[in-house]
């Protein structure tokens, strides 16, 4: 079987072969290699010739596994119309899952599917598995992958920012209700009469549910949705609307992303925020930090589950296929009105 | 020599055992190993328990090798104190790069140096040969990295984002110091008598002196420097500096990232931009389009810059190692003053 073939063979040529052709020493071929220590240009040369001369492939794998440099994670991202890591959101969160591995001495390999769906994901843990990376954390796509197909792949996964968790699959995400329901609430508390929901997001969807469950709580309506994409456009689009229109009093907006776009779209026709359009969003990226006036919103524990995420994928099988939740934060910043404590200097940091 | 032992070798067990241990065609066993075929749950499961009472490995590099599927770049990020992904305009230009792969069949992995400098740098393209990777991008760390140190190490590469050439090197960039000197003399022609520059950079990094030619040919003064940090905190710094002291007239920010922090510092100290201070950046990132008022800025050609890269790189051998500069354009928004043609909609991008 083609498949059972060991990896193409070193010919006869070993390491003491170039050094013996280029009249240096072994260490000498190494230094070159792998520039460990320096080694005289004209030397150099003359090992790489011989190099080229024998034919010689240095065999990496096996310097790689004597220095104990192979442990190797990966994350795959979906292939999404807007570009994933352009999100400042998920750039943080990759960075933080970056940070995790290196701490427990493992690379961190990041990479978009090639093409939409299961399939493309597929690919791409078979490409990892192919170069023997350790373990797979995902983020998930519009369309979610059954559990028992990754599981086939033969290689540990989890899945990262999940929203809807699968019977089966090792997942960590944030709690989306609370923290959209927690936003509302403070909303409310402010006294603004009607807090309208931003983002094309469906009625089942946590955050929908979150914002629904407070207004329903205080007695205020739950049909005032503004279904624009969830990315800076989409929210640029939105507060164009609620420029134009018999605007709420407050919104949640289900992203910082969104946000950003509603702020600029609220900025260009005057309409003052938090005078006359009061917002929490959801993320607590930087974005929302730097903004002007600064956006009041969940923080996800982003190092939290990072770190989560990548002791569970490391740790001794057999893993067990649960979905954990975090707790998001609000952030009070200046978005949502004047408040006793809502003012952070961006000094702090969101 | 170690170095030339090879891999693990396979142990007798081949897949051809294990389906005859389970009960299933070679072809089922292969299903169930790369889901490339619905396997009935039952079927699978047995499978499993034969690899696993067998001890069979998959041989996933030739099963990677025989679907074609090893195609791969690697992008290798510095590690520095502020993650570099998590700066839209390397997020972008990360994107950018594996867009351009993609279109050529080449998965993209992004990755960070485990350690500062040099040798952080090898340790990960060394373990990127291991993995069999055709080729790396590099982004450039604080400290250069002599480019007979990459060579050594046998695998194609090539520099992203390059401020300054070393010979022996390929590389790309954009042409900071014309792009600097045109942000600069458009704030000149605008008639403010003073252009600030911010920024931490010495006095001959491209931008420092393209800034001073500018200022030099109309006769203003080239030594108002705001020295602070290239980050959105930094930026924030030089803002209240701004805020506190006999001000320039006009400033030249070196990044989108710092005049974000400028612009955050100016508003809370109800500095008017660009009635009070006007300015012009650097990157033209979505930071900048999105900012409010919106900053004009010299927008790196990114696409153009990763497709030449990508190019450049899977081009069959000998690499000329040479370095190829790009001409930015200045995208005129608000930040800069009222101008003919300043306004641009956020809706066209950055």
């Amino acid at each position: 079987m083609a498949d059972d073939v060991p990896l193409p063979k070193q010919k006869a040529t070993t390491r003491r072969d170039v050094a013996r052709h280029a009249g240096v020493s072994v260490a000498v071929v190494s230094y070159t290699l792998n520039g460990k220590a320096p080694v005289a240009p004209a030397t150099a040369e003359r090992v790489r010739r011989a190099i080229q001369e024998l034919g010689y492939i240095p065999n990496r794998a096996a310097v790689a596994l004597k220095s104990g440099s192979t442990k190797a994670l990966a994350l795959v991202a979906p292939k999404a119309s807007d570009p994933v890591f352009t999100n400042p959101f998920f750039a943080e969160f990759a960075n933080e899952v970056e940070s995790a591995a290196q701490r427990r001495g493992y690379a961190l390999y990041t990479t978009s599917a090639a093409q939409d769906g299961a399939d493309g994901v597929v690919e791409r843990i078979q490409e990892f598995a192919a170069r023997q990376v350790d373990g797979v954390l995902l983020l998930p796509g519009a369309k979610p992958i059954q559990p028992a197909v990754l599981d086939q792949l033969g290689i540990p996964w989890l899945e990262l920012n999940t929203i809807h968790p699968q019977a089966g699959a090792g997942s960590v995400g944030v709690d989306l209700f609370s923290g959209a329901r927690e936003a509302t609430a403070h909303l409310i508390e402010h006294g603004y009469p009607t807090v309208a929901f931003v983002g094309e997001l469906p009625p089942e969807e946590p955050r929908r549910l979150g914002w629904a469950q407070a207004c329903r709580e205080a007695g205020l309506r739950t049909d005032h949705v503004l279904q624009y994409p969830m990315t800076h456009q989409g929210g640029y689009q939105a507060g164009l609307e609620l420029a134009r229109q018999g605007r709420p009093r407050a919104i949640f907006v289900a992203s910082d992303r969104m946000a950003v776009g509603v702020l600029r779209a609220l900025h260009e026709n005057a309409v003052k925020v938090p005078d006359e359009v009061a917002f929490v969003s959801f993320d607590g990226s930087w974005e929302g930090a730097y903004a002007w006036p600064s956006i009041s919103s969940i923080r996800q524990p982003i190092e939290l589950m990072a770190e989560r995420s990548v002791a569970r994928l490391v740790a001794p099988p057999p893993h067990t296929p649960v979905h954990e939740s975090f707790h998001g934060t609000l952030i009070l910043r200046d978005s949502c009105g004047p408040h006793p404590d809502s003012r952070t200097d961006p000094r702090t940091g969101p």
